[in-house]
Formats: structure tokens, sequence, C-alpha cells
């Protein structure tokens, strides 16, 4: 049994909890919290919760620490201080400081002797894992990322900072007409506005402005304002009914071509659940995270850099026999 | 640059011949045939085309050596037998016997220092890793890979042998009903016949009997007996203007699960030709065979067991930054 902490107990870190009770090989050890532990409700039985400074008397008892923290300001810091005690998993997904968290996080696993797997999900993940499948088979190529139908955490949590606004939810939608001109492999030129719609329901105080607060957000840089932008007003019982569940989902396309011959592969996926299907993937990394331990493979590392093998309970005989 | 040689020239040694030549890290040396050398008419200009039996005296010249034979007779004997002389890679496909083709070539490219890279493909291949994602990272899934619309050699070759057929090519085509049950998440039980429908062109010989003919392909067992199949009388002018391309594609659908969220996974391929996407994949491959035997990673490998960033001509910073 591989013996797993859990760090950060948001949507995430209770998706790690429910995905290693249901595996066979992992064994959940604690939880770590920054809130009051005793203020913390679990689903397991017979786990303890632990304050987060508590973490280094885990030590020797714990293989794979989950970090379940945010991309904002908690994995900056929680991933590579983590590192020099455990060996780590984290959902890192800022794009753009990929590189400098690998670079921080693999410093300081090397020298500690530590394995670090970073930004484990479905995208950073496994829409990477297709994107750069294509750019390695395909000389000639376009590879299209949509997102969505969706919730967006970081755009709900632009409007929610509105003043006036008192619950809000944003869909990110990919536009049918640009999907069906990449699916017929017509390799078309498109732009953010192209791409994607982005739909918002919003709660608002009794005596809010709407007519202002729609403004501010379809006109909001880098969030709104490159899109087209659809703004619902609702009532607090429809947005608690209809507006509280995380689906997510997208599509990575690839079209390719070999001389006359056109190659078209699409991954996509669609699920109830962001914080549970990236849970599962966390999860499933930490198999392969403690065997890279075992083999002295320190370091960081990314999806990319690993065998899938390793993330299997299965042996490399079974997997070629059964799924291969 | 990397130093490639095609040993066998059908329908995927001029697939690889093509990919190679588009590739910017790849250099294609000598092109090896059974047939008479001064027969075989290649794409490329300046290079060698050279009996089998010469391949000894390009031991030093080659670095990765692609196997393009069929998984019948061809690939279980030269795989094994050329590993011992150089870094390989093939597509075997014989899914039953995948062990033991891994077995053998293991124990040889282990002695003699080499890699030898089998069963690259899209399935065997890219199908595999989306198997394999499903069933390390959900602990509840139905996984139903469909096949098609394609042109199945196997089975094409099959109805070629029956006496009075001149030409013949069998589609396998998923059933859209399958297809749509297991898009919605219902997780059906599906039959052999339920998943795949099998669909014949037939040329046949003036005086042949149609109806013998017709009789002998549905009740073939293995081949068609366990489907439902369509046979079609054709000219030999149909045949040659709409029935020679071989287009392949087909699905992997994974409907998982976690408590009562559902996620659905699909990956789906759609190619004008089998041959040159599945040489597109084995040129991309060579790449990580060059690169596991620089750092004496020696034996048997499979798509499973080497790191996606293997096979791209980009840095693991570039893959990071641009793709992850």
């Amino acid at each position: 049994m591989i013996r797993v902490g859990i760090y950060g107990y948001g949507n995430i870190g209770r998706g790690v909890e429910k995905a290693i009770n249901e595996s066979k090989d992992l064994e959940l050890v604690a939880i770590f919290t920054r809130r009051n532990p005793e203020n913390v409700k679990i689903y397991s039985e017979n786990i303890e919760v632990r304050a987060a400074q508590d973490v280094l008397f885990f030590i020797d008892k714990i293989d794979v620490m989950i970090l379940c923290g945010g991309s904002a300001t908690d994995l900056p810091q929680q991933t590579p201080e983590l590192s020099q005690f455990f060996n780590v998993v984290d959902s890192f997904d800022t794009h753009a400081n990929i590189n400098d968290h690998f670079n921080r996080v693999n410093d300081i696993a090397l020298k500690t002797k530590h394995v670090g797997i970073i930004s484990i999900g479905w995208d950073p993940g496994l829409f990477s894992v297709n994107r750069v499948y294509a750019d390695a088979i395909f000389n000639h190529h376009d590879t299209y990322t949509f997102w969505g139908d969706g919730v967006s955490q970081g755009h709900s949590d632009a409007i929610r900072r509105i003043s006036g606004v008192k619950y809000a939810v944003q869909y990110t939608r990919p536009i049918t007409e640009a999907l069906k001109q990449v699916r017929e492999g017509l390799n078309p030129k498109l732009t953010a506005r192209d791409k994607h719609l982005r739909e918002c329901y919003l709660v608002v105080d009794k005596n809010a402005d709407k007519e202002s607060i729609k403004s501010q957000i379809v006109t909001m840089p880098n969030y709104f304002a490159e899109y087209n932008t659809i703004v619902n007003f609702i009532s607090e019982d429809e947005y608690f009914n209809d507006h509280c569940k995380m689906p997510h989902g997208g599509y990575v396309i690839s079209s390719g071509k070999s001389g006359n011959n056109k190659h078209l592969i699409e991954y996509s996926l669609k699920s109830d659940s962001n914080p549970e299907f990236t849970s599962l993937i966390l999860v499933a990394y930490a198999r392969a995270c403690y065997r890279l331990y075992k083999e002295g493979q320190y370091g960081a590392k990314t999806i990319l850099d690993i065998p899938l093998s390793y993330i299997s309970p299965k042996s490399n005989a079974e997997l070629r026999k059964e799924l291969l």
C-alpha cells in the first residue's frame, strides 16, 4: 500500500479523499488543513485531520503528499516547500509559470532526494498529452484546444468582485461553428471570440444597477472584452438550484496531413465535476510518484516525463496483455 | 541528425520514407527490400535501395531501423533477429501475441545492448494509451474500443482467398446506435454484432456463383459469422475508382464515475490513410528509440514504457512552455 497524505481540503482535497478510498493500492494517512482541524468534516472514518503546521510529524508516515491548494498563491509556495520533506504531486495550472514552478521544485527535490510531479490534471495534463502527440507525430498540422461547456472558476471569481454582485457563475462555451470547421479539417484561423462564448449567471443586490454591472463585465479586459459575453440576472433560488455544480470539459482536435492525406484526431472530455475528475488523475500520479522515488529518479517531473505504465496498479506484463 | 533505415518497402515502408523526408531531425540512410532492389522505385533521391541480406553492412551507419513488414510472419522473425544488430521500432499488431514478441525482443536486445520498441501505431498504440489512462484513473468505468469506418486488411484478405473472387475490400463500420448509447454514459453490454457492421465490396469472375460466395463470407467463423455482414458485388471499374484507398479510424470511449458524477472521455481518429498514419507514429518513436539507446536504457519497450517527451524533437523546457 502506498501511504498518501492530502494537503489542503477544498474541492480537490475532497475529490482526492474519495478517489483514494476507492482505490485498492493506496491508503489515506492524514488530511492537513489551514483551518481549525476540529471544524473540518471529512468523508472518511478513522483518518486524522491535522493542522498544516503538523505536517513534519508525518515525514516517515507518508510516501506521497498530494497538494490540493490553488495555483494563484498556495502551490507556488507549498510545492517547493513540501518537496523538501515529501514526494509531492500538484495540479499547478498557471500555464505561463509552469517552467518557473518546475525549476523551483526541481532544485529542491534533487537536493533532498524527492520526486515532485507538477501540473497534473486535464489541462495541463491529459490535454497536454494530446497536444504533444500531435506536435511530435505530424509534420504538418493545426491543433486546437477548446474548453467547455463548463464553469471557469477564474472568470466566476472576477465577476464576484464587482460591487453589487452576490453570487455569480461563468460558463465557457465552445462555439459550435468553430468546432465544426475544425472537425471538417478546414484548419481555420480562429480568434478568441471565434472559439469561445462566455455566459454569466448573476444574483445581484436588490438595488444594484444591472446595466452598470453588465457593462463592467463585458468590457473587462483579458477576462471578457475579447469575447462575446451573455449576462443573465437570476434569482437566488435559481442560482442554488441550477448553478452550483462544477461541470467542465473540452476538446483537443488535431488536423494533420501527410501529402494529400488528412488525419483527424479528436480528444474530448465531458465531466460532471471538474474537481473530482482532476482528483482522479492526481491520485493515479501518486502511484507514479512513489515508483519514481523507489527507483531513485528524483527531481521535478511533468506528465510528459513519466511512462504511462507508472500510473497503473497493473504490472507491465498485465498491461501488455489486457490493454495494449 | 538521427540516421534511420527502413526494412521492408510496402505501404508502411513508403509512409515511413515520406515521414522521414518531412522531418527535420531524421535522416534516411537506406531502404532494404527482399525484392530485387533494381526493380524497387522509391520517392527519395540519392537514397540507397539494398537487398535485405546486405543490412549488416550498415551496422555503423544506422542509428534506428524501422521494420515495416507484416505482423503475421515478417515481424515475429525480423524484429528479434535485427535487434541483435540494430535499435529497432516495429508495428507488431497481433494483440494476443504481444507479450511473447516482447519477451523475445527483450532477451536479445538486453544481451546485445539495443533498444527494441514494439507494437507502435494507433491500435496497438494511441488507442492503448487511452485505454490505460482510463483504467488507471477511474475506479469505476467501462471503456469501449470501436474501429472504423475503415478498411480491414485481414478481413479483405480472407475474402480474396475464396475461389471466384478477383478483388475485394472489407469495411469495418461502428454501429451508430451503440456509439450513441456509450456516449450517453449508459454503459451498455455490447456483443461483437452490436458494435460493428462488416461491409464487403467484391469483384468476382464472370461465371462465379455469387450466392455461394456470399454464403461462404457471411458464415466464415471469427471473421464474419459473429457480425452482420453486407456483401456487394461491383464492377472492376467501380472497385478501382472507389475502393483502393486505405482509410481507417475508430474510437476509444471511456465512461467513468466518481460517486454520482460521470466523466466521459472520447478519443477518435479519422484517417485517409491507415498506413501513412501508422508510419508517422513509427517515425516519432524512432526519436525515442535513439534517445533511450543513448541513455543506455536497453531492452524491449512499448508505448506504455516511454515518456512522451522522448518522441518530440523539442526540449523538455520547450514542451513545458509551448504545449503543457
